[in-house]
């Protein structure tokens, strides 16, 4: 298999606003830098849409001409968003060109983006309808992994992990409902956060799973994903499942459950076998954590239940309605795996639900003793004409480790760790209960040799409810520089 | 309409551990006095099967011979047991003979009442599988209210309330899914209380809708009820619901929403509609009781979606195999009730939870605004011969204020409160969000005119949990004189 570069990451969002914030650079001269680095790249299957070169410029120079511009916590930082989330005037997509529609309202997520002076840059690929973690169910052109060898990119959330990779936005907004903002971040070597449920809204976002839709955010670092965090994590009385950020980490050590290896699965793959057995091994010999013994099985129980159960059905609250209209619209994979939801009974769905709750309770005690598990975030890696020849069965096997992190009400992180032996992305997830997320950002940190302040952000703070002017220009540069 | 009666109370809790305490009473007489009580009404559907008067005395003898037993905090009570809850030895029969089996374990509640020498006394009749709030659907004697005039006895925990209600025993183990718990409390003149969610374990009771199954309690005061949950709660690995209590009342003044009366529905009873007003306004007059309005919109459309909705598939989950091998075994009422959850797809399920959500998260705001709802525990009362006669319609009337109870995640007490000037029960249901149990049942307390001290029971205090060595004469003194 002949692999090639890797992630090749640009200006990260702190270094960004310094080169704004000092002269060096402006949101213009950035506009143009992006759309120079789209454009060189052609139609990769990275982005649906993109904002026109002379437009993304103007809306540079509109962030830069706002009063008080320089004190906005993303001053002119470009970011990209899955074309599941809605940014008014642009169609939505969901790699579906007969279900799109242009939506007359943006997204909080993508709002509270542009408020704080970021610039919207385009909408990224997915599989259709965010159903499936390979990149491969779409229409448009069906990204590679930036790693090359005829890799898949990993989906759902495939552009928005490939627009961070390529270094053309520093951070994007997907969305993660089993594995889709984890999976392709894995598979281009970046970091994948996925929220706790709740923190950042879902609204202007067509639901795949409804109960377990989450924003997710994608970056190259934990720094960037504070600072997004920070911006984007607000309660919203329109998201039903809203809820508060949880409390900030105090240290000093963090309990880290490492399951038996037997219970780790690969596929097969012992070169990827190796690479996370190695960040394990790192892991454990580090002295600012205390590794436990965790028993993965209701874990991966719940994985289980989650594709082999009733769930499936509740993409269909969504897209019956399409799917009866216009079936030859969809793609023949989504389509197979959509009519699947059919033959469930709502007997099947609250017996899978009381299923879950009882997984959730065992589970729920596991945390008591740790404060995060680490998993593989994918145990193997595909080509693009391996899933083309089996889509269900690898998609399955894709996530076996994210299946059942929304199900259990986790947050989770992939993050990067260099290559197998023969060249493929290796990593590693980090999983928190429910609001842990400071925890296991800060954690995240430290495996990625990030320095991070403790207690940011503090509990409750959310900077993007505080008023811009309150900022002042001395903070700025103590914050950002 | 001719009426009579009305609840005949026995001895509460406290007054038969004094009476046992201080020798002027025994367990052994106890248990006489319950078992010829029982005797003298004779087969009126009050229990589907008691202990035997010898074995019931022989029962309270073994209790006061215990090491200690003087100081157990129920030493000697009597208590009746809803009969979907399992005892060891003694047929559960969900009233379908053909259903019963006798259980090997004794479900966890009972078992702790027993070791904290209450003494069982029988099971209590019940609608057949829990499916109803009437009381017309068992194949024994159909119980009447203690109000007389064919009254029906309201359900599914008939006889529970009713064995409280005529003095037989002091109060009753019951469940609550729909307001199983408080129907017939409120049609009895008892007070039903329906914990929050996880707080008793539901190990050993036979689920009727599991997601959202109680243990409740009988009693006729706050008092009562007090002693017996610090008894019986208590965290349950094997319970997925389980969870601890929250936090006690700290005072002074509560916060009542009250809906506008144009807002609730006494379906065309007057009389009803005159008593519950009339306990509002005294309510109201309270100096210790701040009156909020509130809407009560949210509430009853989650109500709406119980019954109209997919829930009643749930039942199925634990039913549908009894009732395809014996459909003539089941009620019919029932039974065209448990088959009309076939009609239910997963879909249907999903949306239904997805718009539960939407409506929680709204009540969720409401309760920043109130610490209690006081509402009508029910609009209007039903004869035998009515609900025999429009079983489903008359349930769903029965219905109005309590459905809502349990998929909102609620507490409930209902509070008896007289009559009706033409003689029938009157009487009032308070709610709060889930956890917060001490302060309702603070408030009811206040609204029974009962002395009830503060802050009990501190948070996380189980009383049960406590080696009852622990508890030394002078305070049982000091607690149960």
């Amino acid at each position: 298999m002949a692999l090639e570069h890797g992630p090749q990451p640009g200006p990260s969002v702190a270094e960004i606003l310094a080169s704004h914030a000092s002269g060096s650079g402006s949101p213009t001269r950035t506009a143009a830098r992006v759309a120079d680095a789209i454009a060189a790249r052609g139609e990769d299957g990275t982005w649906i849409s993109t904002v026109p070169r002379e437009d993304l410029i103007a809306a540079a120079a509109e962030i830069e001409r706002r009063p008080g511009a320089r004190t906005l916590p993303l001053y002119g930082v470009p970011f990209g968003v899955k074309d599941s989330i809605d940014v008014a005037g642009v169609p939505t997509t969901l790699s579906c060109p007969d279900y799109a529609y242009v939506p007359g309202r943006t997204a909080p997520v993508v709002q509270r983006l542009m408020d704080a002076g970021a610039l919207y840059v385009g909408k990224t690929n997915l599989d259709q309808f965010a159903t499936g973690l390979n990149g491969t169910r779409t229409p448009y052109p069906v990204p590679r992994s930036v790693y090359g060898g005829e890799l898949i990119s990993g989906g759902s959330s495939s552009g928005s992990a490939l627009a961070v990779a390529l270094g053309q936005v520093p951070f994007a907004v997907a969305t993660d409902t089993a594995g889709s903002g984890r999976v392709p971040a894995a598979l281009n070597g970046v970091v994948g956060y996925k929220p706790s449920r709740g923190l950042i809204s879902t609204v202007g976002l067509v639901p795949a799973c409804r109960s377990l839709d989450c924003i997710s955010l994608m970056a190259t670092c934990v720094d960037d994903l504070d600072r997004v965090a920070d911006v984007v994590m607000a309660p919203d009385p329109a998201d039903a499942w809203s809820r508060d950020r949880g409390a900030a980490w105090s240290g000093p050590s963090i309990r880290v459950g490492l399951p038996a290896t037997e219970q780790l699965e690969f596929f097969g793959d012992g070169a990827s076998a190796d690479a996370h057995l190695a960040f394990r091994e790192r892991l454990a010999r580090r002295a600012d954590v205390e590794v436990v013994d965790v028993d993965l099985a209701p874990f991966l129980a719940a994985g289980e239940l989650l594709y082999q159960g009733p769930w499936v059905a509740e993409r269909l609250v969504e897209f019956a309605g399409f799917l009866e209209e216009r079936p030859e619209s969809v793609h023949p994979v989504v389509r197979e795996i959509l009519e699947g939801g059919r033959r469930y009974t709502a007997v099947d769905a609250f017996a899978a639900l009381q299923r879950l709750q009882e997984l959730r309770a065992e589970v729920g005690r596991l945390w008591r003793h740790l404060d995060a598990l680490l998993v593989p975030t994918i145990g193997t890696t595909f080509t693009v004409d391996e899933v083309l020849a089996d889509p269900i069965r690898c998609n399955t096997v894709l996530g076996h480790y994210t299946h059942f992190g929304n199900l259990l009400d986790l947050l989770g992180v992939a993050l990067p760790a260099g290559t197998t032996v023969d060249g493929r992305p290796a990593g590693a997830m980090l999983l928190g209960p429910a609001l842990s997320d400071d925890v296991v950002l800060h954690l995240a940190a430290r495996l990625l040799d990030e320095p991070r302040p403790i207690a940011t952000p503090p509990t409750g703070r959310h900077a993007a409810d505080v008023p811009t002017g309150a900022t002042t220009p001395s903070a700025l540069t103590e914050e950002h520089l």
